[in-house]
Protein backbone atom coordinates (compact mmCIF):
# COMPACT_ATOMS: atom_id res chain seq x y z
CA UNK A 1 0.00 0.00 0.00
CA UNK A 2 2.98 2.41 0.81
CA UNK A 3 6.64 1.77 0.26
CA UNK A 4 7.25 2.63 3.69
CA UNK A 5 5.13 0.98 6.58
CA UNK A 6 3.96 3.64 8.97
CA UNK A 7 3.62 3.44 12.82
CA UNK A 8 -0.13 3.06 14.16
CA UNK A 9 0.69 6.78 15.99
CA UNK A 10 0.96 7.98 12.20
CA UNK A 11 -1.28 5.78 10.59
CA UNK A 12 -4.01 7.10 13.33
CA UNK A 13 -2.94 10.75 13.01
CA UNK A 14 -3.19 10.64 9.09
CA UNK A 15 -6.47 9.02 9.26
CA UNK A 16 -8.08 11.92 11.87
CA UNK A 17 -6.42 14.46 9.64
CA UNK A 18 -8.80 13.11 6.55
CA UNK A 19 -11.92 12.18 8.58
CA UNK A 20 -11.39 16.12 9.70
CA UNK A 21 -10.76 17.28 6.49
CA UNK A 22 -14.07 15.42 5.18
CA UNK A 23 -16.53 16.66 7.71
CA UNK A 24 -15.19 20.20 7.38
CA UNK A 25 -15.57 19.99 3.82
CA UNK A 26 -19.35 18.83 4.05
CA UNK A 27 -20.24 21.34 6.57
CA UNK A 28 -18.26 24.39 5.87
CA UNK A 29 -17.34 24.33 2.47
CA UNK A 30 -20.73 23.49 0.69
CA UNK A 31 -19.52 20.05 -0.16
CA UNK A 32 -18.86 20.50 -4.13
CA UNK A 33 -14.91 19.03 -3.36
CA UNK A 34 -16.47 16.23 -1.59
CA UNK A 35 -15.84 13.56 -3.91
CA UNK A 36 -11.92 14.06 -4.03
CA UNK A 37 -12.19 12.59 -0.28
CA UNK A 38 -12.57 8.96 -2.64
CA UNK A 39 -10.82 6.87 -4.94
CA UNK A 40 -11.62 6.83 -8.21
CA UNK A 41 -13.49 3.31 -8.07
CA UNK A 42 -14.96 3.62 -5.00
CA UNK A 43 -17.32 2.44 -2.62
CA UNK A 44 -19.98 5.09 -0.93
CA UNK A 45 -23.31 3.11 0.80
CA UNK A 46 -25.91 4.68 3.42
CA UNK A 47 -27.80 2.09 5.09
CA UNK A 48 -29.43 1.11 8.20
CA UNK A 49 -28.26 -1.30 11.31
CA UNK A 50 -31.00 -3.53 10.61
CA UNK A 51 -30.05 -3.36 6.58
CA UNK A 52 -26.56 -4.03 7.19
CA UNK A 53 -26.85 -6.46 10.07
CA UNK A 54 -29.05 -8.13 7.68
CA UNK A 55 -26.34 -8.61 4.74
CA UNK A 56 -28.17 -6.38 2.46
CA UNK A 57 -26.05 -4.27 0.39
CA UNK A 58 -28.25 -2.24 -1.09
CA UNK A 59 -28.82 0.53 1.17
CA UNK A 60 -30.79 4.21 0.88
CA UNK A 61 -27.67 5.48 -1.15
CA UNK A 62 -25.17 3.46 -3.58
CA UNK A 63 -22.40 4.54 -5.58
CA UNK A 64 -19.25 2.37 -6.71
CA UNK A 65 -17.31 5.42 -8.66
CA UNK A 66 -16.02 9.22 -7.98
CA UNK A 67 -18.07 10.27 -11.23
CA UNK A 68 -21.47 9.05 -9.73
CA UNK A 69 -20.72 10.97 -6.30
CA UNK A 70 -19.80 13.56 -8.49
CA UNK A 71 -23.52 13.68 -10.07
CA UNK A 72 -24.87 13.18 -6.32
CA UNK A 73 -23.40 16.42 -4.83
CA UNK A 74 -24.41 18.17 -8.90
CA UNK A 75 -28.02 17.43 -7.83
CA UNK A 76 -27.87 18.14 -4.41
CA UNK A 77 -26.54 21.64 -5.16
CA UNK A 78 -29.44 22.28 -8.19
CA UNK A 79 -31.94 21.32 -5.25
CA UNK A 80 -30.54 24.17 -3.25
CA UNK A 81 -31.31 22.78 -0.04
CA UNK A 82 -28.24 24.51 1.87
CA UNK A 83 -30.23 27.59 2.54
CA UNK A 84 -32.29 26.90 4.93
CA UNK A 85 -29.87 24.57 7.05
CA UNK A 86 -26.52 23.48 7.71
CA UNK A 87 -24.75 20.62 9.61
CA UNK A 88 -22.92 19.52 11.89
CA UNK A 89 -20.98 16.53 11.94
CA UNK A 90 -18.98 14.98 15.30
CA UNK A 91 -16.78 11.81 15.51
CA UNK A 92 -15.13 9.92 18.12
CA UNK A 93 -12.03 8.60 17.55
CA UNK A 94 -11.28 6.68 14.39
CA UNK A 95 -10.44 2.96 15.54
CA UNK A 96 -8.03 0.89 13.18
CA UNK A 97 -9.42 -2.29 12.98
CA UNK A 98 -6.77 -3.84 10.21
CA UNK A 99 -4.26 -3.09 8.16
CA UNK A 100 -3.42 -5.07 5.15
CA UNK A 101 -1.85 -4.61 1.57
CA UNK A 102 -5.58 -3.96 0.92
CA UNK A 103 -5.82 -0.77 3.09
CA UNK A 104 -6.65 0.44 6.64
CA UNK A 105 -9.72 -0.54 8.21
CA UNK A 106 -11.29 1.75 10.27
CA UNK A 107 -14.59 2.20 12.54
CA UNK A 108 -16.02 5.78 13.60
CA UNK A 109 -19.32 6.50 15.28
CA UNK A 110 -20.74 9.72 14.35
CA UNK A 111 -23.40 12.08 15.01
CA UNK A 112 -24.62 14.81 12.77
CA UNK A 113 -27.02 17.68 14.10
CA UNK A 114 -29.19 19.83 11.98
CA UNK A 115 -29.37 23.94 12.32
CA UNK A 116 -31.99 25.49 10.97
CA UNK A 117 -30.93 28.94 10.03
CA UNK A 118 -33.54 31.07 12.20
CA UNK A 119 -35.02 28.25 14.66
CA UNK A 120 -33.43 25.32 16.71
CA UNK A 121 -30.55 22.56 16.48
CA UNK A 122 -31.34 18.88 17.00
CA UNK A 123 -29.94 15.63 16.19
CA UNK A 124 -30.73 14.87 12.74
CA UNK A 125 -28.64 11.22 12.54
CA UNK A 126 -26.10 9.02 14.47
CA UNK A 127 -24.34 5.72 13.40
CA UNK A 128 -21.35 4.18 12.89
CA UNK A 129 -18.25 4.71 9.50
CA UNK A 130 -17.16 1.60 8.18
CA UNK A 131 -14.46 2.85 6.17
CA UNK A 132 -11.34 1.42 4.06
CA UNK A 133 -8.80 3.82 3.44
CA UNK A 134 -5.57 3.84 0.84
CA UNK A 135 -2.76 5.87 1.26
CA UNK A 136 -1.80 7.82 -2.33
CA UNK A 137 0.77 10.23 -2.19
CA UNK A 138 1.04 10.89 1.91
CA UNK A 139 -3.05 11.03 1.26
CA UNK A 140 -5.83 8.77 3.01
CA UNK A 141 -8.27 8.49 0.59
CA UNK A 142 -11.58 6.69 0.84
CA UNK A 143 -11.77 3.20 -1.25
CA UNK A 144 -15.12 2.14 1.11
CA UNK A 145 -17.10 3.98 2.86
CA UNK A 146 -20.41 2.14 4.47
CA UNK A 147 -22.46 4.82 7.14
CA UNK A 148 -24.13 2.63 8.50
CA UNK A 149 -27.09 4.46 10.62
CA UNK A 150 -28.65 3.91 14.01
CA UNK A 151 -32.12 4.73 12.64
CA UNK A 152 -34.75 3.11 10.21
CA UNK A 153 -35.92 6.77 9.31
CA UNK A 154 -33.88 8.61 7.15
CA UNK A 155 -34.58 9.21 4.14
CA UNK A 156 -34.58 12.95 4.50
CA UNK A 157 -30.54 11.79 5.03
CA UNK A 158 -30.51 12.21 1.48
CA UNK A 159 -30.53 15.88 1.26
CA UNK A 160 -26.30 15.81 2.14
CA UNK A 161 -22.82 13.70 2.21
CA UNK A 162 -22.83 12.09 5.57
CA UNK B 1 1.98 -1.38 36.14
CA UNK B 2 3.92 -2.14 32.79
CA UNK B 3 7.71 -3.58 32.55
CA UNK B 4 8.18 -1.17 29.78
CA UNK B 5 6.90 2.33 29.90
CA UNK B 6 4.86 3.78 27.41
CA UNK B 7 5.28 7.23 25.59
CA UNK B 8 2.38 9.66 26.66
CA UNK B 9 1.30 9.28 22.88
CA UNK B 10 1.81 5.53 23.03
CA UNK B 11 -0.52 6.11 26.23
CA UNK B 12 -2.91 8.24 24.23
CA UNK B 13 -3.38 5.38 21.44
CA UNK B 14 -3.79 2.41 23.96
CA UNK B 15 -6.85 4.41 25.97
CA UNK B 16 -8.59 6.06 22.50
CA UNK B 17 -8.08 2.30 21.28
CA UNK B 18 -10.11 1.12 24.99
CA UNK B 19 -12.47 3.76 25.06
CA UNK B 20 -13.14 2.43 20.85
CA UNK B 21 -14.01 -0.87 21.65
CA UNK B 22 -16.44 -0.23 24.72
CA UNK B 23 -18.09 2.04 23.17
CA UNK B 24 -18.33 -0.29 19.58
CA UNK B 25 -19.05 -3.31 22.37
CA UNK B 26 -22.01 -1.31 23.96
CA UNK B 27 -23.79 0.43 21.12
CA UNK B 28 -23.07 -2.30 18.16
CA UNK B 29 -22.53 -5.50 20.13
CA UNK B 30 -25.19 -5.64 22.39
CA UNK B 31 -23.40 -5.33 25.81
CA UNK B 32 -22.88 -9.23 26.56
CA UNK B 33 -19.30 -8.82 26.72
CA UNK B 34 -19.57 -5.28 28.22
CA UNK B 35 -17.93 -7.18 31.28
CA UNK B 36 -14.46 -7.73 29.65
CA UNK B 37 -13.69 -4.16 29.55
CA UNK B 38 -13.32 -4.11 33.52
CA UNK B 39 -10.26 -5.88 35.72
CA UNK B 40 -12.21 -8.85 37.65
CA UNK B 41 -12.04 -6.97 40.61
CA UNK B 42 -13.41 -3.67 40.01
CA UNK B 43 -15.55 -0.68 40.71
CA UNK B 44 -18.68 0.59 38.33
CA UNK B 45 -20.21 3.67 39.57
CA UNK B 46 -23.28 5.67 37.85
CA UNK B 47 -24.11 8.73 39.76
CA UNK B 48 -24.67 12.30 39.12
CA UNK B 49 -22.82 15.76 39.15
CA UNK B 50 -24.59 16.84 42.13
CA UNK B 51 -23.71 13.11 44.27
CA UNK B 52 -20.59 13.20 42.86
CA UNK B 53 -19.41 16.94 44.19
CA UNK B 54 -21.45 16.18 47.50
CA UNK B 55 -19.32 13.21 47.97
CA UNK B 56 -21.78 10.71 48.05
CA UNK B 57 -20.65 7.30 47.17
CA UNK B 58 -23.48 5.35 46.14
CA UNK B 59 -24.84 6.65 42.77
CA UNK B 60 -27.56 4.70 40.89
CA UNK B 61 -25.56 2.12 40.08
CA UNK B 62 -22.63 0.35 41.86
CA UNK B 63 -20.73 -2.91 41.36
CA UNK B 64 -17.42 -3.73 42.39
CA UNK B 65 -16.47 -7.04 40.25
CA UNK B 66 -16.97 -8.20 36.93
CA UNK B 67 -18.84 -10.94 38.47
CA UNK B 68 -21.71 -7.75 39.55
CA UNK B 69 -21.39 -6.46 35.87
CA UNK B 70 -22.33 -9.94 34.23
CA UNK B 71 -25.43 -10.14 36.60
CA UNK B 72 -26.19 -6.90 35.88
CA UNK B 73 -25.81 -7.36 32.08
CA UNK B 74 -27.62 -10.81 31.87
CA UNK B 75 -30.84 -9.07 33.85
CA UNK B 76 -30.71 -6.15 31.03
CA UNK B 77 -30.95 -8.60 28.53
CA UNK B 78 -33.52 -10.82 29.88
CA UNK B 79 -36.01 -6.90 30.05
CA UNK B 80 -35.41 -7.13 26.96
CA UNK B 81 -35.54 -3.36 26.35
CA UNK B 82 -32.92 -3.54 23.30
CA UNK B 83 -35.82 -3.86 20.30
CA UNK B 84 -37.09 -0.80 20.58
CA UNK B 85 -34.58 1.92 20.89
CA UNK B 86 -30.12 1.91 20.23
CA UNK B 87 -27.85 3.79 21.67
CA UNK B 88 -24.92 5.64 20.35
CA UNK B 89 -21.84 7.27 22.99
CA UNK B 90 -19.87 9.90 21.41
CA UNK B 91 -16.66 11.08 23.47
CA UNK B 92 -14.33 13.49 23.58
CA UNK B 93 -10.43 13.09 23.63
CA UNK B 94 -9.22 11.24 26.78
CA UNK B 95 -7.34 13.51 28.87
CA UNK B 96 -4.65 11.89 31.07
CA UNK B 97 -4.66 13.78 34.10
CA UNK B 98 -1.65 11.23 35.90
CA UNK B 99 0.15 8.14 35.48
CA UNK B 100 1.73 6.42 38.46
CA UNK B 101 1.63 2.43 39.58
CA UNK B 102 -1.64 2.33 40.34
CA UNK B 103 -2.96 3.26 37.01
CA UNK B 104 -3.57 5.64 34.34
CA UNK B 105 -6.38 8.64 35.50
CA UNK B 106 -7.89 9.39 33.05
CA UNK B 107 -11.00 11.93 32.29
CA UNK B 108 -13.48 11.79 29.05
CA UNK B 109 -16.82 13.84 28.11
CA UNK B 110 -19.35 11.38 26.73
CA UNK B 111 -22.54 12.04 25.12
CA UNK B 112 -25.20 9.52 24.31
CA UNK B 113 -28.14 9.46 21.61
CA UNK B 114 -30.97 7.56 22.15
CA UNK B 115 -32.41 6.19 18.16
CA UNK B 116 -36.23 5.03 18.87
CA UNK B 117 -36.27 2.69 15.84
CA UNK B 118 -39.33 3.80 14.09
CA UNK B 119 -38.61 7.71 15.21
CA UNK B 120 -36.37 10.46 16.35
CA UNK B 121 -33.19 10.56 17.69
CA UNK B 122 -32.66 12.79 20.80
CA UNK B 123 -29.73 13.42 23.45
CA UNK B 124 -29.70 10.92 26.28
CA UNK B 125 -27.53 11.86 28.56
CA UNK B 126 -23.84 13.54 28.95
CA UNK B 127 -21.70 13.72 31.62
CA UNK B 128 -17.67 12.52 31.98
CA UNK B 129 -16.44 9.70 33.00
CA UNK B 130 -13.37 9.38 35.97
CA UNK B 131 -11.64 5.98 34.87
CA UNK B 132 -8.15 4.45 36.00
CA UNK B 133 -6.85 2.22 33.38
CA UNK B 134 -4.64 -0.69 34.26
CA UNK B 135 -2.79 -2.62 31.48
CA UNK B 136 -2.59 -5.89 31.28
CA UNK B 137 -0.90 -8.04 28.30
CA UNK B 138 -0.81 -5.05 26.23
CA UNK B 139 -4.56 -4.15 26.67
CA UNK B 140 -6.21 -0.94 28.65
CA UNK B 141 -8.51 -2.16 31.14
CA UNK B 142 -10.77 -0.47 33.60
CA UNK B 143 -10.10 -0.83 37.38
CA UNK B 144 -12.71 2.19 37.70
CA UNK B 145 -15.14 3.92 36.13
CA UNK B 146 -17.29 6.35 37.75
CA UNK B 147 -19.98 7.49 35.47
CA UNK B 148 -20.68 11.41 36.45
CA UNK B 149 -24.37 12.48 34.48
CA UNK B 150 -24.60 15.96 34.12
CA UNK B 151 -28.79 15.69 34.59
CA UNK B 152 -30.68 15.00 37.83
CA UNK B 153 -33.33 12.85 36.01
CA UNK B 154 -31.20 9.28 34.93
CA UNK B 155 -33.39 6.46 36.31
CA UNK B 156 -34.02 5.35 32.59
CA UNK B 157 -30.29 5.69 32.78
CA UNK B 158 -30.47 2.13 33.89
CA UNK B 159 -31.56 0.85 30.87
CA UNK B 160 -27.99 0.53 29.35
CA UNK B 161 -24.04 0.44 30.23
CA UNK B 162 -22.82 3.69 30.51
CA UNK C 1 7.79 30.26 18.76
CA UNK C 2 9.88 27.31 20.99
CA UNK C 3 12.97 26.55 20.77
CA UNK C 4 12.83 22.61 19.89
CA UNK C 5 10.79 22.16 17.06
CA UNK C 6 7.78 19.46 17.95
CA UNK C 7 6.67 16.65 15.95
CA UNK C 8 3.39 16.32 14.29
CA UNK C 9 2.61 14.02 16.93
CA UNK C 10 3.77 15.84 19.77
CA UNK C 11 1.43 19.16 18.75
CA UNK C 12 -1.66 16.92 18.47
CA UNK C 13 -0.84 16.01 21.79
CA UNK C 14 -0.43 19.22 22.88
CA UNK C 15 -3.51 20.52 20.93
CA UNK C 16 -5.53 17.85 22.67
CA UNK C 17 -4.58 18.27 25.97
CA UNK C 18 -5.18 22.20 25.98
CA UNK C 19 -8.70 21.58 24.33
CA UNK C 20 -9.49 19.31 27.19
CA UNK C 21 -8.67 21.56 29.95
CA UNK C 22 -10.66 24.04 28.65
CA UNK C 23 -13.66 22.09 28.41
CA UNK C 24 -13.12 20.87 31.88
CA UNK C 25 -12.53 24.03 33.19
CA UNK C 26 -16.11 25.45 31.35
CA UNK C 27 -18.03 22.11 31.99
CA UNK C 28 -17.19 21.51 35.50
CA UNK C 29 -14.97 23.84 37.19
CA UNK C 30 -17.50 26.96 36.89
CA UNK C 31 -15.41 28.77 34.82
CA UNK C 32 -13.24 30.73 36.61
CA UNK C 33 -10.32 30.02 35.74
CA UNK C 34 -10.95 30.32 31.94
CA UNK C 35 -9.41 32.93 31.35
CA UNK C 36 -5.91 31.43 31.79
CA UNK C 37 -6.11 29.07 28.53
CA UNK C 38 -5.46 32.79 26.79
CA UNK C 39 -2.38 34.68 26.22
CA UNK C 40 -2.16 38.43 28.06
CA UNK C 41 -2.90 40.05 24.64
CA UNK C 42 -5.77 37.66 23.03
CA UNK C 43 -8.39 37.69 20.54
CA UNK C 44 -12.10 36.42 21.36
CA UNK C 45 -14.62 36.57 19.40
CA UNK C 46 -18.10 34.94 18.91
CA UNK C 47 -19.55 35.30 15.87
CA UNK C 48 -22.08 33.12 13.39
CA UNK C 49 -21.40 31.39 10.35
CA UNK C 50 -22.99 33.98 8.23
CA UNK C 51 -21.05 37.20 9.74
CA UNK C 52 -18.16 35.29 9.94
CA UNK C 53 -18.42 34.19 5.94
CA UNK C 54 -19.71 38.08 5.07
CA UNK C 55 -16.46 38.92 7.00
CA UNK C 56 -17.95 40.89 9.76
CA UNK C 57 -15.34 41.30 12.84
CA UNK C 58 -17.73 42.38 15.63
CA UNK C 59 -19.77 39.26 16.20
CA UNK C 60 -21.69 38.93 19.30
CA UNK C 61 -18.84 39.11 21.95
CA UNK C 62 -15.38 40.39 21.42
CA UNK C 63 -12.69 40.57 23.65
CA UNK C 64 -8.86 41.58 23.35
CA UNK C 65 -7.08 40.67 26.55
CA UNK C 66 -7.22 38.27 29.27
CA UNK C 67 -8.27 41.10 31.15
CA UNK C 68 -11.85 41.14 29.14
CA UNK C 69 -12.26 37.68 29.95
CA UNK C 70 -11.85 38.34 33.43
CA UNK C 71 -14.68 41.04 33.52
CA UNK C 72 -17.20 38.95 31.48
CA UNK C 73 -16.46 35.91 33.42
CA UNK C 74 -17.39 38.26 37.17
CA UNK C 75 -20.46 39.17 34.95
CA UNK C 76 -21.27 35.47 34.75
CA UNK C 77 -21.15 34.77 37.95
CA UNK C 78 -22.59 37.38 39.16
CA UNK C 79 -25.73 36.41 36.91
CA UNK C 80 -25.44 33.61 38.86
CA UNK C 81 -27.04 31.37 36.24
CA UNK C 82 -25.06 27.77 36.96
CA UNK C 83 -27.89 26.91 39.38
CA UNK C 84 -30.70 26.28 37.24
CA UNK C 85 -28.24 24.62 34.01
CA UNK C 86 -24.71 23.04 33.46
CA UNK C 87 -23.28 22.12 29.82
CA UNK C 88 -21.45 19.95 28.27
CA UNK C 89 -18.89 20.69 25.23
CA UNK C 90 -18.36 18.10 23.03
CA UNK C 91 -15.40 18.54 20.37
CA UNK C 92 -14.41 16.85 17.43
CA UNK C 93 -10.69 16.22 16.55
CA UNK C 94 -8.22 18.98 16.30
CA UNK C 95 -7.70 19.69 13.10
CA UNK C 96 -3.88 21.28 12.92
CA UNK C 97 -4.72 23.55 10.06
CA UNK C 98 -0.55 25.73 9.67
CA UNK C 99 2.31 25.99 12.10
CA UNK C 100 4.49 28.81 11.49
CA UNK C 101 6.29 31.15 13.99
CA UNK C 102 3.23 33.17 14.72
CA UNK C 103 1.61 29.62 16.04
CA UNK C 104 -0.31 27.23 15.73
CA UNK C 105 -3.62 27.32 13.08
CA UNK C 106 -6.35 24.85 14.84
CA UNK C 107 -9.85 24.15 13.49
CA UNK C 108 -11.51 22.19 15.81
CA UNK C 109 -15.73 21.21 15.31
CA UNK C 110 -17.93 21.46 18.84
CA UNK C 111 -21.44 20.70 20.09
CA UNK C 112 -22.93 21.75 23.26
CA UNK C 113 -25.80 20.35 24.51
CA UNK C 114 -27.48 21.95 27.40
CA UNK C 115 -28.79 19.95 30.78
CA UNK C 116 -32.06 21.47 33.04
CA UNK C 117 -30.58 20.70 36.40
CA UNK C 118 -34.19 18.62 36.71
CA UNK C 119 -35.32 18.11 33.16
CA UNK C 120 -33.89 17.57 29.67
CA UNK C 121 -30.57 17.74 27.44
CA UNK C 122 -30.87 19.38 24.35
CA UNK C 123 -28.38 20.40 21.93
CA UNK C 124 -27.61 24.33 22.53
CA UNK C 125 -25.15 24.96 20.37
CA UNK C 126 -22.64 23.98 17.22
CA UNK C 127 -20.03 25.19 15.14
CA UNK C 128 -16.17 25.63 15.00
CA UNK C 129 -13.65 26.92 17.00
CA UNK C 130 -11.04 29.23 14.36
CA UNK C 131 -8.03 28.94 17.46
CA UNK C 132 -4.44 30.11 17.32
CA UNK C 133 -2.29 28.47 19.59
CA UNK C 134 0.89 29.77 21.09
CA UNK C 135 3.34 27.40 23.17
CA UNK C 136 4.51 29.21 26.43
CA UNK C 137 6.71 27.27 28.72
CA UNK C 138 5.17 23.66 27.66
CA UNK C 139 1.48 24.36 27.77
CA UNK C 140 -0.39 25.60 25.13
CA UNK C 141 -2.14 28.98 25.27
CA UNK C 142 -5.12 30.39 23.29
CA UNK C 143 -3.77 33.61 21.09
CA UNK C 144 -7.11 33.96 19.02
CA UNK C 145 -10.14 31.63 19.50
CA UNK C 146 -13.21 32.78 16.57
CA UNK C 147 -16.52 30.38 18.30
CA UNK C 148 -18.20 30.30 15.02
CA UNK C 149 -21.62 29.13 15.81
CA UNK C 150 -23.84 27.54 12.90
CA UNK C 151 -27.20 29.32 14.25
CA UNK C 152 -27.80 32.53 14.31
CA UNK C 153 -29.86 32.39 17.30
CA UNK C 154 -27.26 32.84 19.79
CA UNK C 155 -28.08 35.45 22.23
CA UNK C 156 -28.20 32.90 24.99
CA UNK C 157 -24.98 31.63 23.84
CA UNK C 158 -23.94 34.44 25.74
CA UNK C 159 -24.68 33.02 29.02
CA UNK C 160 -21.24 30.77 29.14
CA UNK C 161 -18.22 30.42 27.30
CA UNK C 162 -17.73 28.56 24.45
Amino acid sequence: MTGVPLSQSELFHLIARAQAAYTRCVDDERAQSWPDFFTESCLYVVTTADNYAAGFEAGLMYADSRGMLEDRISALNEANIYEQQSYRHLLGQPDIRNVSDDGIDVETSFMVVRIMRNGGTSVFASGRYIDRYVVEQGRALLAKRIVVCDSKTIDTLLALPL
